[in-house]
């Protein structure tokens, strides 16, 4: 593609507006199926007292009931407290089992012998921390582990491979961040949660926009451009985004996509998994 | 299908026998070919002692030379005192970087928190933190992690999910643990550790056909019916196979597929990621 490819007319500005009900309809269903068909009545989710989670979870209770959901809070020592605290505010608003698990004692056991990690290596300690023990306590609980992570983190790849990312059934995955913010108003997320600033909470002072370098106003804009709407680098400039952006976007998306794909294996036989043997999750079940 | 299938002509009895030569260079390719054009030079891999991962270790350094491979100790305190010897033996025998990091600390913060904890639950754990490690070296090295579970046990979902089966790259998933035997063979991989009995080394005495209930020789022949061959129940009941046991493997199958798949997204936009959103793991890079 030439850098002067022909304008394409700029999607609506409304563009990223939900239909609020239908998709909470369309997200309680998903939930409720695809747990109900694994012969399950419940899901493990991790609240973090941030709104990815939040809803999450919120849409997993109007799915299955306050039985159908357990909350794990997995505070680390340097976590803000206020993280905690809402958290286990809006599980007990939910009415929902909740069990606190200190990640302290695991992850500072590594970290003796990991004195010269830097933030990015510590913070993908915790959140594979976390996900051990989602995973443990799903298989206690006999239930699915509720995935939290939404579309704009995924396809920037701002998350941690076998740590956040990790799942079962993720409802919010094919939402932008400022599409939750949307779903979260109309289930009406408690404000504090609503109103904080967007972070991973790995280390204090942390915020997803400032170590991004862009908001996720901008970057969902332009990432539904690039992938909903298929648009080419020449034509994300030709829509008026700087290059630089775009060319900053697009490395982003290329760069992690092995953290939205499966292990390659080397195929060797007839019939090799992941390759020509992938029948669906539930196959059989 | 009914009962009364009309038998099938059995498969060669020599179906799962391998051309070792030409496995080899289809696999060091593959490694090579996989490392090289992410931008990279090198794998880490864990080494257990064990045959699947002292396979693909060898074939690692047949690929990419001494300097490409790093391997991974992470013993436990219930590990086999022989099984880190036998890997410390292959690394040094290799000639690869070799760091061992005890994963008792780690693992005893977790155990102390969860004494109920059954062997199950445990070696789970074990897995889970091995795989924590080895990401956290990988992105030191700036290395792949090797993924080194074969054919027999990622169809049996003999494995745990974001533990062992975690990779980026794995040149055995499409061998049979039989297949893995033949090769390792060819590529003289140590007597000790070619003749030694599998086990995960979970807890003391654990073995693999012992916990599974029967043979890789049996199995292996089975699945490949199943799977290469794609039979049906009752094909493989009229192939001559046991009922009780094709009903066991075909469940083990399709209960464990969730293990070999993506997270699953609700799907609200035009394009999800993992549904029609799908570059390959390299796409870009």
């Amino acid at each position: 593609m030439t850098a002067r490819a022909p304008a394409r007319p700029a999607p609506p500005a409304a563009a990223l507006a939900l239909e609020a009900t239908l998709t909470e309809e369309v997200l309680t269903s998903f939930i409720s199926n695809e747990t109900l068909r694994t012969g399950r009545s419940r899901v493990v989710v991790g609240l973090s007292g941030g709104l990815d989670s939040a809803v999450a979870a919120t849409l997993a209770h109007r799915a299955l009931g306050a039985r159908g959901v357990i909350a794990l809070l997995m505070p680390y020592r340097q976590s803000d407290p206020a993280s905690v605290k809402d958290a286990a505010k809006l599980a007990r608003r939910l009415g929902v089992r909740t069990e606190v698990i200190d990640i302290t004692p695991m992850v500072d056991s590594w970290l003796a012998i990991s004195p010269k990690a830097d933030r990015v290596r510590r913070g993908n300690k915790l959140a594979r921390e976390r996900m051990s023990l989602l995973y443990d306590r799903s298989a206690i609980h006999d239930a699915l582990v509720l995935g939290t992570s939404n579309k704009t983190e995924l396809l920037l790849g701002y998350g941690t491979l076998h740590g956040d990312m990790a799942s079962a059934i993720n409802p919010i995955g094919d939402l932008y961040k400022t599409q939750v913010r949307q779903i979260a108003r109309h289930l009406r997320v408690p404000l504090a949660i609503r109103r904080k600033t967007p972070t991973a909470d790995l280390w204090a002072g942390q915020s997803d926009e400032a170590e991004l370098g862009f908001t996720y106003d901008d970057v969902d804009r332009l990432l539904y451009l690039l992938v909903d709407e298929r648009y080419g680098r020449a034509e994300a400039i030709a829509a008026g985004w700087p290059s630089r952006f775009v060319d900053r976007v697009r490395r982003r998306i290329a760069g992690s996509q092995y953290k939205r794909r499966l292990p390659l294996i080397a195929k060797v036989s007839q019939r090799t998994i992941g390759i020509d043997f992938r029948y669906p999750r539930d196959w059989g079940t």
